[in-house]
């Protein structure tokens, strides 16, 4: 089936973060694919997908990256599609760089950024659920399924002393 | 015409950055409608806006706070409508406090965050017609002839000695 | 007896923190009751509980959180009570998110803020004696018990080459 | 009247934040005294003065502190009393020295840390009225009044484009 | 006269920057040429100029940038030369965004990143003037009388309290 | 011997930090002593041991202490000798509050700062000597020994890659 | 009379700051001689004046420094005698920069440092007063004076609302 | 062969940063030295070094440092070649410390700021490389072939999963 979120990442490292965003992705039953594009080593490829990614039927994007964490701005430069940006938690500075380069976009080109590390992966399909459910009825029911189980998981097991 | 962007603050001060968002909205031609709505100060208002928003047509919310800005993300937390976040400018820590309370949401609930200040307002709109393009193909056009009139414009003017 | 602390918490992993503010109040003679209670997965349960506690003879409420932080921010909008808020250790940005997502309340709405962690946790229960100390003598002698032997037990132990 | 709420400060320039606090107090009708106290200029002062208030008949202490702000915690040191800690915005480091001075104590001796500025130090009052409210019913009542009358003002302005 | 460097910058707002550059080059008498390419509105005209600038002549790449300030690493990502990066002074985090934004390159592409604002500005032609000088004298010689007149300027005035 | 420096430090457990101060003090033959006084455990204590320091003889005082660090400055409220503050290694914020706690004292009350942690611990053993050598010749000797030894040091070993 | 203390600073820009270094020193009666040594643009001078300090006569160094500021921490290097820091406020960090350029001083040579800004000047001439003041009775006595008025001024203005 | 790039670094300690820089080098056949030389314990070492080696054919200095890392800067102000600066990620402040220390340089003496840590070791080699290529065509293209290689080495391997 046609990938409708396209999930790229700035290198393999980052994918212990981005498997999460894919896990939850397909937990929502939402297609989906995933791809290494690098935006300083392999800047044409970015430009490349960012520019075909609308025409493939990709819908929304999910891109994840640390550091000078340039990849979901460049990417959101060349398309007109919605790009979601996962700050990765760096090794030094704990991922608040990789939050000030992906958040801090000037007008005109917007990312929509998402919380530093595996909270912010998992969340990043949940939006994308979210932007998509408006138009696929079924998406929109699986985010309710969801997000209902996560609220009755804790009605459920109110006693933290409880394993 | 019913609003399909409903825009929400958390107290009159934070007009002057959420008025950009407004004015965009108006510019791209999305209906939409704005409201003051506190967190801490109207909790009940809160969770009615966001519980009756996709039921009044609403499709997309754009919250904006200061400080312990909790008003994204509580909105998110009553509503399967994509919801984004404009960090204010907060008169003692430039933000940071609000960019913090908005963007790390945990997993479960995400609030899609734009930039600090005005920026972040005007690309708020911008987001809320990539999300909407999607479906409506007006705000998909709209939305491209901004994006190609702003590299127009820097095309045109190359010179930055020019006034 | 009936609780006069309630002592609540985003999730099940925040108990290795809050546990330290039950055992203090145990300590302490307090009678308090324990729940975990989401701000952003179970909102109905938060302002359910937060409107409800001063009925039910809760006198102070404690509640920690980590991240985007709202529970203690929004449980504060909600009732008149005191609530003592505790700044979780978040795993990423070490509990600075948390703590300004806490402290930083608009005019209107207070959150009495605690240190970041373990000490946070353990000095919300000695304030709330505190507080309660001004109405029931008794945990007004319990606490100044506590802090005489603290007192001593440093004056006992000068030496910090002693095991 | 026998002040219940005793206000110090470091310094007389600490006058333009913690004014906010005795407006409020008064507002709210609770009786309340105000002092500079210097931690650094008149330490044998700040010790008596927290050593008495308790027997003076003061329930709860106000201290605010900028910079290095040791106020707050060495008050704190010589009370069993409730002890509310205004971070004052600070010239140079916006505050953010001033926050972590006051709440980042040590387990075993809390300061109950409110909002950086004028936020905070109306907050204190607030704070102040919700802690003497557990004992003094026209206390409560007041801050009802207060925190009622807030909410009816942002539900009878909506819109934040009336001036 | 072929320029050798040139100096790019996000958006004429960062003229008042990077005019500090042009101006000390031409104090050296090193040929440039200044020209406004945005990252995130002109992406195609960032990759055609960097992707050009080696074989016109251009032999360092400065480029200025303030927020998410993509400009200097994406240039990099596109051309061998070295590329010196100037973080402008942004007006919500004084620049603290630019300068991780530009540092934090990941290993393969450097940007050779001067201090925030208009020190680094000025040193950006400096450093140009030092990584030239090994190839032509006439810069070195250059750059040589700055840095003697710079030192000779301090002994001449050493009394602060000279007008 | 009679000590010429008292070391004191805010609990047992900095023990591990500033032993090396003592450590160093040793090494340079400085006359010490040592002991545990909590700035808010035991604020009598620390006021006594202020008071009393000049009168025993202690000619500069070295006091440590982690998170909202109060005893350097506090000690330094309390006595006209030299304090030099080290700041521990906090376990949340690595330092920085204690850091901010004890450098940014108000005019009118001075600590000697040193580097967070280790570093700092040895560095006030060092600025003592540095301190005391002005007066006995001795402390001037070994302090001038010490930094001849550690630079010939380094001149002996310029190859990082030997073991 | 011959200077016991040298003030030096980084460029005539810092005057502002160190001034009020000299005013104390005057004030308390200690000889003191001031100069723009640049550690930068004068490495030279900068050596020869620490080199030379102690045999002149000069028994503490106070250097002050913004942004990169190097210069007390290599004029440290290149003596015995004290050397005391004051980070001046730079324009766009707020002396952050300068603050952790001075006190983060590795195992070895130490700098004490003081706050940033103004106020870490005033200490400066408090805390070579103090260092001095083991060895001339006078500067004991002055330091004495000063802190005693201070202390005066305060028990004798109570009130904050007084002009 | 005489070296081109001379690489020097603060402390043996910082070797573990530093030999990522040498062996890029290496990898790129650019003749290269390594010594330590510390800006603190052997100053006097530091100027000779900064002075000789243009003579000595160096055409590039490399210089990692940690904390308070004055090397590079004062390395910067003794010679006319370019000065790259590797902050070396410390234990205690992650390096923020370093790269502030060694980025904010005053306007009159650069020095090209690389990442903190390993990434920025080696893209200081690559930025070497990139600046002696402009003269040396066998650096040139010995960085191209780096740089395609790595190009190559994203593109043969997309799928993230791929061990």
């Amino acid at each position: 089936m046609t990938a409708r979120v396209g999930v790229i990442m700035g290198s393999k490292s980052d994918w212990s973060t981005l498997s999460h965003t894919v896990e939850m992705l397909d937990k929502l039953g939402i297609p989906n694919e995933v791809q290494v594009v690098s935006a300083h080593r392999t800047p044409d490829l970015l430009f490349q997908y960012a520019e075909q990614a609308e025409g493939r039927g990709i819908e929304v994007i999910i891109a994840g990256a640390g550091g000078a964490a340039h990849l979901p701005g460049m990417c959101a430069a060349k398309t007109h599609l919605p790009v979601l940006g996962v700050p990765v938690q760096s090794s030094i500075l704990s991922g608040v760089d990789s939050l000030l380069s992906i958040v801090q976009m000037p007008a005109g080109v917007p990312v929509a950024t998402l919380a530093i590390g595996k909270a912010g992966a998992i969340n990043a399909a949940l939006l994308a659920a979210s932007i998509l459910g408006n138009k696929y009825p079924e998406y929109h029911a699986a985010l309710k399924d969801f997000r209902d189980n996560q609220t009755q998981t804790v009605l459920d097991n109110p006693d933290p002393r409880d394993a």
